[in-house]
């Protein structure tokens, strides 16, 4: 009997961890579900960015300088969109866009975003399971200083700079789990909460009922792996933003993020001093080297959650 | 008071001769009204050659060896989209994908495609208004010995080979001109055919009703310039599918399609002898050099048009 690995990841760092547990599983032991609680209309075009970090990241295709993206992407249509007046502060390269393209006009064909998916992922040779957390539209939004900003306006044309008051994880309370999702909440053996943003990117996951009560009912071991080194993000703005939002910018403030949902955490050998009061939360604390910088990084990771969590 | 002067255009020689009318003609003296039963979906966005062609070249950024496309384009989006799978055989550029995306959205947002245009025309610089025949779809069709084909397929995907019985313009008994060519249709002082084909560009134009009705009641000259040398087009199929529709293949041929539509018929100096035959249609012929290869050409073709048309 193969494994059954069931992995919740958002952009980069989730896609470095999925790529580290591919190099492991089998193309059946394996489903990463993504967020798309970032997911945005951009020039009429459904664009899905975690759902593509992931995707290009298994292809072999993301771009390693950025992270997002296609490496060696040109720009030139963004030019011209740019020429005719369009907002245009979302990168989106040339190659990068016939994705959204494919997937915009499967959509408006009638396909669910899971189908789609499985279209492209298939079309660029990813052969373990690329999955959308739900088919049903959620719209992470940020209250700010500056007013509600829905996630990339925020994260990409903001640069995070505003100073967050809360999280609204807009449809999440009426989006089931989509049917892949739900299929590996039931099968897991293991579940991995890839070091992604706990509000951001985790966080639309855990607001959709059905995620959140598969999830608390499943059987299976749950090992989460911190995205917070230090008290700082290894990227992006988790840190800032879970100061903002009043809890500690810390692996801790992680565990309580996580409380009830995770089994075990795993934090970085320089946060060992956060071990005990994670072990007092009810959650086994880990340490491990959890930088991933190259890919033997990444698979050594994988191994070890693979280990923890009893495969 | 300023002129006002009609023209009617397909693709490549049609905006060949746009572009010599605009160097003569003030923003306020000329409307081009262009073929769209060319246009077609390619991916879910709406393509509108013809527009494009006439767009691009007033705005100098057609690409001078193909007659199609930008200048200077790459096809870096087609080639991912080939990769997903889908159909690439029409040429569709990174910049100029971005034309369509914006067109889409405009028409998906409630726009027309008049609305659509000019919001691109401006965009790019387009002084002079450059406007679709019609807001409503109609689709110029072939009946061929390969079955119905639209003509983009027939003209593009099948190199114009599949021998043409019949040429159908769906929608067009139920459309409409488009306000902009209405008004121009009441206030022309001189309408111009531009030399493009007469049943694949002129002749969508020529079966929308109202566009019909207005050239024949309009009181002013209308002076049409053959887009056939010597019995062969100076670009596309217009001579084969005039054979294959039992017509002669030639600047005689034409002149018997527009019938009751044009005063004046300009032909290449080398098809003299076919004046008198013209003349016994009760269409005046003209004999003027009608290739326009150089920015000159155009110019002196166009200045040839006016004249004839009294301005």
């Amino acid at each position: 009997m193969p494994n059954k690995v069931l992995a919740l990841a958002g952009g980069v760092g989730g896609a470095k961890l999925v790529l580290g547990l591919s190099r492991i599983l089998g193309p059946d032991e394996l489903v990463a579900a993504v967020n798309t609680g970032d997911d945005e209309c951009f020039h009429g075009l459904h664009v899905s960015p975690d759902l593509d970090t992931v995707m290009y990241t298994l292809a072999g295709l993301a771009n390693p300088e950025t992270g997002w993206g296609l490496a060696g992407d040109t720009f030139h249509a963004l030019g011209m969109l740019r020429q005719y007046g369009a907002e245009t502060w979302f990168n989106l390269g040339d190659r990068d866009l016939a994705t959204h393209i494919r997937r915009t006009q499967a959509l408006r064909e009638g396909a669910t975003l899971s189908q789609a998916t499985v279209e492209l992922c298939r079309a660029l040779g990813v052969g373990h399971q690329v999955v959308p957390m739900s088919d049903d539209p959620v719209a992470t939004v940020l209250a700010t200083d500056e007013g509600e900003l829905p996630m990339q306006q925020y994260f990409v044309q903001r640069h995070a700079q505003p100073k967050v008051k809360a999280v609204h994880y807009r449809g999440a309370a009426q989006a089931s789990p989509s049917p892949a999702l739900a299929r590996a909440l039931d099968e897991a053996d293991l579940v991995v909460f890839c070091p992604s943003n706990p509000w951001l990117s985790i966080g639309p996951m855990l607001a959709v009922p059905g995620i959140r009560q598969g999830l608390l009912s499943a059987p299976c071991l749950t090992v989460a792996v911190s995205p917070l080194v230090g008290g700082a993000a290894l990227r992006g703005p988790a840190a800032k933003l879970m100061a903002e939002l009043g809890e500690e910018a810390s692996s801790l403030g992680v565990a309580r993020h996580y409380l009830g949902l995770c089994d075990i955490l795993v934090i970085d050998q320089q946060d060992a001093e956060l071990a005990s009061g994670i072990a007092a939360l009810g959650i086994r604390p880990v340490t491990a080297p959890i930088v991933m910088n190259t890919d033997d990084d990444k698979a050594a990771l994988a191994q070890r959650v693979l280990e923890l969590g009893g495969l």
